[in-house]
């Protein structure tokens, strides 16, 4: 039976060996919660970067471009980290290709590179993420990307309810973080936005434009989408 | 009001400016509550070591060794990790000096010693612990020691405790790893040792002698005493 494991934050991936491994990289508010989004919405291939001014440069090849630093977006740029972003009428992405340049997400995209497959979790596409795992049989690594290199809820919350998913047919018990995970997502679930309110992070973003992102972040399932890494790009 | 933060792992040290704030090191299964036990026991002092041979070479100033790698005492050691070593008939320990190493207790004291002040917490003296951090009146950080670097269940939900006490008089909501801490000691604390028969660790110590342990190691409040750093020794 594959095994479910759960890297708290990107700092810890170092004690995990990701080859053979599928990785799940999750950032809920907002990264990765954008990009089902955005592919959703028809975006062609999103090109995860580390640093602004790589991001930027893409402009000049037709890319759209999105920056978040410190939960805002950067100036000079057509995107910031809110999934509405992909969903605004006046700017529309169908077809287009987008750089993205985030505090927290990207980097741990970036340094789970090693595992088979890097696939992208958020609760918009949580059973997609389910069904993935499933069909790959291999052991799976919840890559939560954190609050600057520490832990934060959302993501553990997250890993939780893939835990719960996926027990029946994957060993959720051998590793004491998705144990906690699993309990924190059961404390969670009745009401999740209203379970999140309490994490540092939303309270941190807090604002009219943070908590329509994180009502919209807590829906399950909105999308049946996978995004996975090929060749330095996110596609479905 | 002060605030209390948790470190879930010392591989999440450098994240934390420990200056100025008191750091809470914590290994419950076992050096924290062997260290404990030990003082309570009469115990002069201890010396908190990294390697085996250095903590060995201790024996010729008259120090018992204390030595546990992978959950095992050491060969060649007086003593290993369990608490009962220091509650047996057969080797008295009032008066003497100890010696001890071991896998992440050890390593997690070493790393804290930036902090303002380094006290040792266990199960066995909770109240005692959060009545130091009430004295003090600054900044807590519980630093876990976790297994080999990932994140353990039992040190967490000390952490939860000690955040549990301490809420009234410190800020226990800011930073995720507290409340995700409280929330998991909220679920443990009906049965602390039930609870923790699921932690991976435990599971790994496995054995008639570990269970026996554990069963020490989950009780509340056994010593009234706080072992603190003082000059490369824990004394009280």
């Amino acid at each position: 039976m594959p095994s479910l494991d759960v890297c708290l934050t990107p700092e810890l991936l170092s004690l995990f060996d990701l080859r053979g491994r599928v990785a799940v990289v999750v950032d809920i508010l907002r990264a990765t919660s954008s990009i089902v989004t955005a592919l959703a919405a028809g975006v062609s291939h999103i090109v995860p970067l580390s640093e602004l001014e790589e991001c930027r440069a893409y402009a000049s090849q037709g890319y759209l471009t999105a920056a978040e630093r410190d939960g805002r977006q950067a100036p000079g740029f057509d995107l910031g980290n809110s999934p509405f972003g992909y969903l605004n009428e006046a700017l529309p992405v169908r077809g287009r290709a987008v750089a993205i340049t985030t505090t927290n997400g990207t980097r741990a995209l970036q340094l789970s590179l090693a595992a088979d497959a890097v696939i992208v979790g958020a609760f918009l596409n949580l059973n997609a993420v389910a069904d993935f795992a499933r069909q790959q049989q291999k052991d799976v690594v919840v890559v939560c990307a954190g609050w600057k290199g520490n832990f934060n809820l959302e993501d553990t919350v997250f890993a939780g309810a893939l835990a719960e998913l996926l027990a029946p047919d994957f060993d959720v018990t051998s590793s004491d973080a998705t144990l906690a995970a699993h309990q924190l997502w059961q404390q969670a679930k009745p009401d999740l936005g209203g379970y999140l309110l309490q994490s540092s992070h939303v309270r941190r973003l807090n604002s009219l434009e943070a908590n329509k992102d994180m009502d919209f972040c807590v829906r399950l399932n909105e999308y049946n989408l996978v995004p996975i890494w090929r060749n330095g790009q996110l596609v479905i």
